[in-house]
């Protein structure tokens, strides 16, 4: 029942180079000109397939196929839909390969969008399956950094805080050291570094510089672009450290100070409390740029997955 | 972070009269030829952020969108959704403001829809918060007056049942008083009577006339438009009371026998059982004619905010 | 208040067989040109019902009216949603009817889309109600006879598994009853047969054929169409007898070996088991096609009822 020639997105890294970067232009051509895009999928519908609630990415999604004129039909949590019933995987994306023409999966077990994809007659695109890929939320970190930083290409990248757990800073590190990255500079409490296993492979593997500090004030001057994580207080072995430690990770109007003019400050949202609100009015801060970028960026994995453009 | 230049609706009061008037007439003119305006929102999405369930309301709201050719995303339970993750509203909004082009909130919290509307970047509209205000359903209220009793001035309006709490009648009382109102008469148990603040404001803030009965039949002939709403069984001290009272509360075709024939009857939906079905077959009854004007009145309402008359 | 004029779909038993066979003849036909309905609702709206959660038939209509141009709104369950506020069903009918151009409605209650039928000035869809009725699924059904076996006349029809409960199949029965079936044969063990009064009906009004067997294999060679239905634990009467029984009603390759060439197998979904994988790939298994016959039945029926033909 496989079929064949149907183009996913499930992992980044099945992607190559020139891919990602034809999705990131797509994305910024299609923010320039949005109504030379807005019908080419009329008549299309997408499924949304939630198998966990993300409204965010639920949203964002739902918004770009419908400002590329297609609908959209889906579900945000499998307890108010029927699919908990025991049917397998396979067999619901069959069905839906009837609904829909493209079919987005969000589902709490690593691997099932992966499993869908080999059965379903319709481009599949992964947001999100468990800890493990959340290909989109890479996408859009790029088309941000290429939009408000002109390129992908020769940045000094600082990461802060939680570096060891968490898709997010994981993914966009692999995939931005396949960009001639100049720099990673790694911030983080000891307890939360960035895994060994990722360290070398920068290191050996790309050939790039990283460079490892506790504070955001020691780099700061040399960053163009700041990522922020969160520090969730569970990480940490004991209240001690965390209380001692929390502030060193929020980001505020002081700790940015000597930053370069031309800095962007990004964040995957939701935030909490890792950035202080002042810093919202700073022109270098991004992060909410980063959740109209996600809806471009969707609009261009849309377009190609459908071959409409 | 403050945006300038966007209009909201929260509450009325901020509305002028000219502006509310101008709403209604739109809201009948839509009503009128609702083909002229059935592509005017044509790629504009609307976000229904319904962080407690109001199917109705939020029904009324999509309708509206869809029938103007525009879209809708949402999600109608903060449970389904990933909102309630710590994230404040005032980042939700900023979000949102990137995903859709004007929003609907209806939220537990009072004041909630305001403070959203000081952070976003599209127009926000207040779809009920607590207890506290609903400027659509007195909207709707007033377009169904304006169209058929003709005008919104000049009418004996009588008010029966639960005078004390709820939002709807303070709403729609406040409202009307505004565009002179003839006589205010209120029918309702000593219990439940209008708050004394709201009956001094009408009287000397005002200078409207109003009388306050027990039962209905002592001043159904007077009165140009029966507004009913619901008596609820906890609001009485004693379970006594309100077995006493309930009867003179449920509305039946003997208690209005003696009512104009021009006299319309009026309630905000849902019933329980304070109107007696044989009524729905009276002519003067245009509660479900209500539920019609809710969609034209949003409509015009979206119309106006996305500026795309 | 109740309306005349307006068409329902709440039992198939109400349609004559010329406005059966009209909607699967137009359903085969919107399937050949899809394009020249693609715009036949647009500014309509369909209202989707779901007072129980039943996602693969809440998408499968939604798909049909997305795919004839027209909008959706709607709830999945009824807890998400107000209208357990103890509103009447006729009142929420009346109300949805100046939100929408047509409803659909899932609910627990046997009756209830039929009561609200009588109220809605909408047509009004049954989607299943309780253990009762499904018609769409029965017209689902015959849509795919049709297309796969030229006509829905003169068949063979093999009916496997519980066919002591599950209105899917007595529905099938039926309705394919009306339509000059050649003869039934019941595949069941001793505890799921068909009911007598059901057979009493096929033999004395229907004067069709009949024959009753345990086994697939016995019969397999006669059969035109095989539908398949789930065995579920919970209707035997000891664990020994399911166990014994189970693997007798597990359809696989080996069982249908001896199968005519252009015998078509069919199966309602959801399939836990009662269906190996390995029939997926025979050219004989049409029970994804079915999903797909679902929707444009679904858009046939859409529609008829709102006479955009």
């Amino acid at each position: 029942m496989m079929k064949k020639n149907i183009k996913h997105l499930i992992n980044l890294n099945k992607y190559s180079n020139e891919e990602i970067l034809e999705l990131v232009k797509l994305g910024e051509k299609i923010y320039n000109s949005p109504k030379d895009y807005s019908d080419i999928c009329k008549g299309k519908i997408m499924a949304t397939l939630f198998y966990e609630p993300s409204t965010r990415t639920k949203f964002s999604f739902e918004s770009a196929m419908l400002r590329l004129g297609g609908n959209v039909l889906g579900f945000s949590d499998a307890n108010t839909s029927s699919v908990k019933k025991g049917e397998s995987v396979a067999d619901t994306i069959r069905c839906i390969s009837h609904y829909a023409d493209i079919a987005v999966m969000r589902h709490p077990k690593e691997g099932t969008p992966k499993l869908a994809s080999m059965y379903s007659e319709i481009p599949v695109i992964n947001a999100g399956d468990g800890g493990h890929l959340h290909p989109t939320q890479t996408l859009t970190d790029l088309l941000t950094i290429h939009k408000y930083k002109g390129s992908l290409e020769n940045h000094v990248i600082g990461l802060c805080g939680d570096l060891k757990n968490g898709r997010t800073v994981h993914s966009l590190i692999k995939t931005m050291a396949r960009f001639n990255t100049k720099k990673f500079v790694l911030i983080s409490p000891e307890e939360l570094t960035l895994p060994e296993s990722l360290k070398r492979y920068l290191k050996d593997s790309c050939d790039i510089e990283i460079e490892e500090v506790r504070y955001i004030e020691q780099v700061i001057d040399q960053l163009d672009i700041l990522y922020m994580t969160r520090i969730q207080k569970e990480r940490f072995f004991n209240e001690e450290d965390y209380l001692k430690l929390k502030n060193s990770y929020i980001l505020n109007n002081e700790k940015i100070e000597n930053g370069k003019d031309d800095m962007i400050i990004m964040h995957p949202l939701p935030r909490v409390n890792e950035i202080s609100y002042e810093v919202d009015a700073d022109k270098r801060a991004h992060y909410f740029d980063q959740a109209k970028m996600g809806v471009y960026v969707r609009m261009a994995l849309i377009t190609k997955l459908l071959e409409v453009e």
